[in-house]
């Protein structure tokens, strides 16, 4: 099995329920049928919202390209980032080194367009995705169009309660009601693409099919690391799992 | 922060536990409060218990000096490996690199020692700690006696389910059973000394103090992260942290 590497820590909760995924989507006999991973669970990566949303400050995009090269160093084949906001720093992810990244935001857009072909994603993620558009060319990619909440104050104030005091029942409230008006705003499929948001998949409720990008992400993990195929189909095996659902 | 390097994987759903145990161990009010770590979740290192109790196969020693040297590559200021059985092989991973070990053995055993100063311990873990005695140095320094667990065979059956199928009632209701036979043998504190028994350590009643060595480390790392004290010092931080309880 070859070893995924982790740029981590964007939260530390995400990224020990990315992992905690990655154990349970294997039946086990011993700890050598897991996945192996090598996880930079760095917890001082710059603020990824403050630089969007508010500029200056550290630009992480450096921080998580050091990342990458470190993970690559202790032994990762692939690499993967369970934080949608941070792919914004993707293509800086991707060309710190020549190991394949594989791409949340990518299998989000193929798996929306699977179930709702041309239709309205609405995207249950940080105000940070739409500042700067994280999703917008890979949706437009696939023909498919955004919702946002148009309460996205209310997204804020959830990712910094789940970030500082973990995953509560309001924040889940919180969070289907937002679902309530994308569905009204025309939305066809809602995608969890804040992995705080993962922390809660199974309590949100949405009156349109609901996914999460994290889930697609583990998937792709467990293939890649399992597959012997060269590293060049590594993106057509990421969205071959991603495409499966 | 300093980076904390894990010596992870033995078993992942263990390394995943140890990590939670170090975010809830933090009042965070965001990301960058949390320890920063560097996990080497390698689901790959030889069976320490097959090389222990059964003998040949791969020697697992080599493998976790190199986990400490790529983790040590990747930032890591001190090591810790939240796996009690694969402290045998301690010395090879202090001797890997020039980065402090924070030795979850000698911290349970001061921890014991303060508990119930030169009695007798019970040992609630792999039938290969006793097999190779690897607490009995560290017990023997602090003017203690181990006490193992009679039914060698049912323990490790419980490590097995743990590790295939993740912890269980029953599992809780053996560990239970066995801290009794344990006590009745003469045990004047319990030491929970496999990191799959510590994912139960809340189930597990005994009629005897109890405390889980995984506890101990967690509290070292953090206080390694945060103080800025020279790397020399950092034996007498752990050891600090371990006797404070």
């Amino acid at each position: 099995m070859r070893k995924i590497g982790v740029l981590g820590g964007m939260g530390p909760e995400a990224t020990i329920y990315f992992m905690q995924q990655v154990v349970d989507a294997v039946q086990a006999r011993d700890d050598a049928d897991h996945i192996p991973l090598v996880v930079d669970n760095n917890t001082q990566v710059p603020s990824r919202i403050k630089a969007i949303l508010e500029g200056g400050g550290e630009d992480p995009g450096p921080v998580l390209a050091q990342m990458a090269k470190g993970l690559v160093g202790a032994g990762a084949e692939a690499l993967v980032m369970p934080c949608n906001t941070a792919h914004f720093y993707a293509d800086q992810v991707t060309e710190a080194t020549d190991k394949p990244f594989l791409n949340m935001v990518d299998m989000a857009c193929a798996e929306a367009a699977r179930i709702a072909p041309g239709g309205m994603v609405g995207l249950l993620g940080s105000p940070a995705l739409q500042q700067v558009g994280v999703f917008e060319a890979a949706l437009a990619k696939v023909d498919l169009n955004p919702v946002y909440a148009s309460e996205q104050g209310r997204m804020l104030a959830t990712i910094r309660s789940i970030k500082a005091q973990g995953p509560s029942e309001f924040a889940a409230h919180t969070l289907s009601d937002i679902c309530t008006q994308m569905v009204a705003d025309g939305a066809d499929v809602i995608c969890i693409c804040c992995t705080e948001f993962s922390l809660l998949a199974k309590e949100i409720e949405a009156k349109a099919p609901l996914f999460d990008a994290l889930q697609l992400l583990v998937g792709a993990a467990v293939a890649f690391s399992r597959s012997g195929a060269p590293l060049e189909q590594a993106g057509s095996i990421a969205s071959g799992v991603a495409t499966a659902g």
